[in-house]
């Protein structure tokens, strides 16, 4: 079966509890593809701390089922295994103890089948749940909404993990084959002028959103450019020719030393030197591609090379407000980086009518704002209140969504968010400048 | 001679170079002051990278106006010392190399008083260079007030850098003797409500500013109250009492890896437990005062404390807006804390006509802004380009200004900034609320 | 098939050519049957850079005879694969690259399936080659013996890694099922007496022997006394219920850093506390037993546990001339230590005529002994002379063998050594003391 | 007054107790001496864990006598200050607490002057102790004497202390002006034959020792040569320019690790590269003397050079047991090194009737023993027994002594000890060999 069919999912317009429970079996169906290229020994790695093993995250999803959903309106169900509760949580103090975060490439015990096997028997008890509750419970709805979004997160954890476990395999091996991927463009980039003003940014619809999307409040934008597609490998290789990872004048200072103390000369996943690079893909160690987006720089690298360039990055809000006048055909991944294989293209990637494309699906795009709550904000109450308040801290917001995204969790107010010296995710970079 | 008499200096009214060169003497004469009561080992000694030598920062506010004027405006004059350029050069990579700055306590040599000898050459030419430039260069102007706005920042650290390294001297040494403070207040803190809206904050007289304080913005506000006093001893006490540092759901996720780490479990410089804590201060180790400011918390601790009470620290705007509202004799601080002493008291404690009191000068205020560029920012040209926006990145803005702040040296609009970890400083917390 | 009855292998006395290949097939398949109660996935994981993972074990004991045999005899012969001669050498800085240590655990490709394959067909040529070689070359008969006691060494590895790694997992897996293990003693430990004198230690016989073995030579030694047997876990409990773990006179200086700073206080695998304390063993957890032997001691409990009991370590030579004069019927294991069921008993844990019993086969034995060159000691030329000597330094000796040590691997002049710290290994205490 | 006129004391042979109040005097006096030429601030620095500030020492060595002497033979006398029993404890856990060693550097108070006069009260105090004591009590003459030795080690220390920290400065400052050295030799290296065999070593005089050269005792030794003077500098350039630090077959494993992460390149205080190299020195930076010994080198960087060189390094046993057969008028160092000057010459560089020279006082000859407990060795009892034995663990054993040890302390018995990697004392390389 083909991976890519079942990353997008066009929900089926039924009614609303039959069409929540086939999402449900769509998202744990793709996560199930997204594994299957992978032996128990690659589910078992874990390269670093900042990601987890493959099979962790095929636990952890079905815990979140099983521990925020099954375990509250069935409370006499027995648990699965009475120690999966503190195995598979990820970080919920109020949960209680859990299992420390650099040590689940360990966990050998239990066996990746032993994981199939509790999926499938979350799965059925999900599926019963389902018949009993359908129509009856909001709480349970958003419970099952919030349980599906995490779990696509997941999903594109589960490949931006692997892809970095596997590139520190000597032998180099592609998670799956290569395939040609579209074209990108020599063009020099175009500039959108947006007038700014007072705009609304925020979760407006009555689709899902995160709690950290909310509230929607008014912000003042004065005017600005936004580039209508992201740096290319090819610009960004003139940056490296041009001493950009030797000249601190480009840098922060936090930056600088991270260059200095991991000598950094070039994106994660680059090999080579000066004029002879290849890099580290899904699909195996590949050419560079001049056209297609550079991806797996960290925020320092994007700042340094926004500030080489003199100009800047996006800020948060000057990037929802481009999004939000975007065409909705405007909506879907440019398919130009490596991974965009990994589901059709939907939409064209030459920016139309003064629009920049590509704001959705090639990399997720650092912005210039550091990660904070929105004016009003409140976590919500018990354990799902940890979700995403208490990393409100040394992070900075990126935007849009990667070519491991799932298309269904890319929307124009979703915030994601890293350190600034995270490089492993498929973080790329768009300019901006002002008026 | 009293220190007091010195910090504030009503600026005279006379001529303005003859005006800046009497501000030059009194800021470089307390500076002075400041050392007096210091060994030459006291001055020598480095407690942890982040502070400095005392005898650094009495040759680099030297090297600052040899560096930046002298050698602008003189250029033929020869250099005090040919190293010093690059001794007590602090993170300038255009002015070339430095000495690594966890090893400026290994500075021996040159030994104290070829520093003082330092200081009285550069004085002296800086005096002559203010006959021959008197009214004639704004820029000469401009870099002086830098260079005095620099001094005055050093003032401060001096303070806070002495008062860590003697905290960590089992005899416990007081950088001054003690005097009684004025008493406090035990009233439980008012809240003043802000109407919000459009509101412009930034950099809007002619007086001196630092770059990273422009360009003057709009922005929007929504109401909100803030407390018309800092949080004290008594009530932070509260706080431990209540588990505040043995509670996971109170904490930043980053707040909580510290607390564990370093096991913080009071503010620092705090010794005791439960009933029986006394504080670390200038004046040498003092019991705590219930009604007197909590100073020395982190970001971490201050967010901690706010959520524990159920509110919120503000944003930088609405404290900026909130300053811009006080009559002028509210600018000056309440003289609560232990060194308050250093100065005279210059404003009632007492909160009135509904304005919150102690805005300025008792110890600064932590706010949930993380430190960023204002809308349009540009650092200036050359080297002192380098003064603020490179470190723009995983810091919070505080406001106010705290006891050991020259008075001068404080105004509605300065940004001060420091790492979410950071104790060290006089550091308090003052809250907020959501209408 | 029992794992147990492969662990002996009584040479049989055939001709030595066929001896030494049938010796082959006995010490591969042993290998073989150690990784069978074992998945792929606890094949893989690694659970700090002392250890490694099964897998690479299973391979790197491949890649010796590969490397440094089958490259020699039969150069034309094409590599099994181009990249196994970095990804399996160990510390041969002679032969090349290697991988880093520390990574080990991520080499989740090749394949498990891939490794087994790899032995079939290092072993199917190995085959051939002894069929062409037979008696033809000395040196290819001492590499061959030389890769099976390196094999040896790995098989024991292969136990003491896979224990910690499972140890660190909370479901606290078996190796293997549990079996009554033979009881031990509650007496107390006699002291037999050596006369001491000029005596000759070191490699003296015809049969297999390290190069750190050589050469041999005469020693002086004074009279001493050797306890009979290994300290229990219920005299070691004395110790901690004493304050063992609490008083820094009892420890060398390096030992107690590590003791405050890895807050040791009972042996490894040790959990629980005062007087209800549970060790992991490879059947699992298991209660403590009093009469057996206590292993998982790090040189400096050995040292700090001999200077509670006022007495002494025994130094390696000591331990050598005790052990050349036991009765040959005693050079067996006592069978007291918890995996003791690995192989048949085959000689009493009495001590008979005043002899010590159990010098060989519960535990490693600490001697006080530095690991050194022998006088006149030379390593061998070439990539195998970097077995040995480049580790003579900051390790300490241990004598005897321990429960998972092959019994054909055992001898009066192995040299086993380890850093003072390592407490991973079967590790236990021998008393001494000075006449 | 000349430092160097102290260093040397022939003990005038007047009655013992007499003596021993005189050489009180003496060695106190010329540790006054080498501190004259340093700055309170010199005297406060402190420039890696295992260095001390020359104040410290100074305090240090007076807290010797006040707590193990004065304390016991004058038990009423009340302490010099009640928390300097803390503040300069060094690392007797039976003494109590000790304020942590990296953190000596913070010590700006006392000030320097107040640990003056705490060594002229001490020194009072103990001249009257010698008239009440005079010959009385032989413990309290071991004691002092114990404690004068105690003072010498921390001479030496003084001196290599404040030579590392002063050679961090940029500026280079020098200890004491430069005097032309005695020429050295560019001869090559002669052998001297022992012919070994069965020879006692250790303390075998009525002199005093300290307890790790007790008890003496016979050992075995074969033939031997040992080389008849040091390594220059100039044959350890030839290793260097042979890719000595490039080549990992020379290398300990360990030692490697520590070229590989420390970047060594050269011994320490080697400025330069290639064919220019400078050498910090006590009298500031100076050109290298290919005919002087080299010095500052590790264990790993000795026993590197002996693999190049195709020998060895000498065991101590050996090395006392030459030392045992040098005629007296040897005994004193060929003032080739750097702070030779320290001291007048007092035997000829030439080695004669087939001797080595320079058994003593150019540098420390490192050995490749171990730093272990004789046979029979037990500390002594109570605090004192804290001097040596607990640090018998990861060290090796230097002897001969340095042109920076006071010569009445050297002695052929003398054990010195250092961890491998260590390279701020006056260390050098005499070469051994087989016969």
């Amino acid at each position: 079966m083909d991976p890519a069919c079942l990353l997008t999912h066009p929900m089926t317009r039924q009614d609303p509890a039959r069409a929540l429970a086939a999402r449900y079996e769509q998202v744990r169906q793709q996560t199930r593809i997204l594994a299957e290229p992978l032996s128990p020994e690659d589910c078992q790695i874990q390269s670093m701390p900042d990601c987890s093993p493959v099979k962790w995250h095929l636990a952890h999803t079905t815990w979140f089922f099983e521990t925020f959903i099954l375990s509250r309106f069935q409370p006499d169900r027995p648990a699965f295994h009475p120690q999966y509760r503190m195995l598979f949580n990820s970080y919920y103090n109020t949960i209680g103890a859990r299992h420390p975060r650099p040590q689940r490439g360990l966990l050998s015990r239990p066996p990746l089948d032993d994981i199939w096997r509790y999926r499938n028997v979350i799965d059925e008890a999900m599926r019963r749940l389902f018949i009993r509750m359908a129509g009856t419970d909001p709480v349970f709805d958003q419970l099952v909404e919030l349980g599906l979004n995490h779990e696509q997160q997941h999903q594109e954890l589960i490949l931006t993990d692997i892809k970095h476990a596997l590139s520190l395999n000597p032998l180099q091996p592609p998670y799956m084959p290569h395939r040609d991927a579209a074209a990108g463009t020599s063009a020099p980039p175009g500039w959108v002028r947006y007038e700014g003003g007072r705009t609304r940014i925020g979760h407006q619809t009555s689709g899902f959103a995160f709690d950290n999307e909310s509230p929607a409040h008014d912000v003042l934008l004065p005017p600005f450019y936004l580039a209508d597609r992201l740096v290319t490998q090819g610009e960004y290789l003139e940056f490296i020719r041009d001493g950009g990872y030797r000249r601190p004048d480009l840098w922060l200072s936090l930056g600088w030393d991270r260059v200095c103390a991991e000598q950094w000369r070039a994106p994660l996943y680059w090999e080579g030197q000066k004029d002879d690079w290849q890099i580290y893909t899904l699909h195996g160690l590949r050419p560079l591609e001049p056209q297609a987006p550079v991806a797996h720089v960290s925020y320092f690298e994007a700042d340094a090379y926004a500030r080489w360039a003199r100009v800047r990055l996006p800020r948060e809000a000057e990037w929802e407000h481009a999004a939000q006048q975007m065409p909705s055909d405007h909506n879907l991944a440019a398919n130009l980086l490596e991974s965009g294989h990994l589901r059709p293209i939907a939409a064209s990637a030459v920016p139309a009518g003064g629009n920049p494309a590509q704001l959705f699906g090639d990399a997720w795009e650092w912005t210039c704002s550091a990660y904070d709550a929105y004016p009003g904000y409140a976590p919500p109450a018990g354990a799902v209140g940890e979700y995403n308040g208490k990393f409100m801290c040394n992070q900075y917001v990126l935007r849009g969504g990667s070519c491991v995204t799932p298309a269904s969790h890319i929307r124009p107010s979703y915030r994601n968010f890293f350190p600034p010296e995270a490089r492993w995710q498929f973080s790329g970079i768009r300019l901006s400048r002002d008026v």
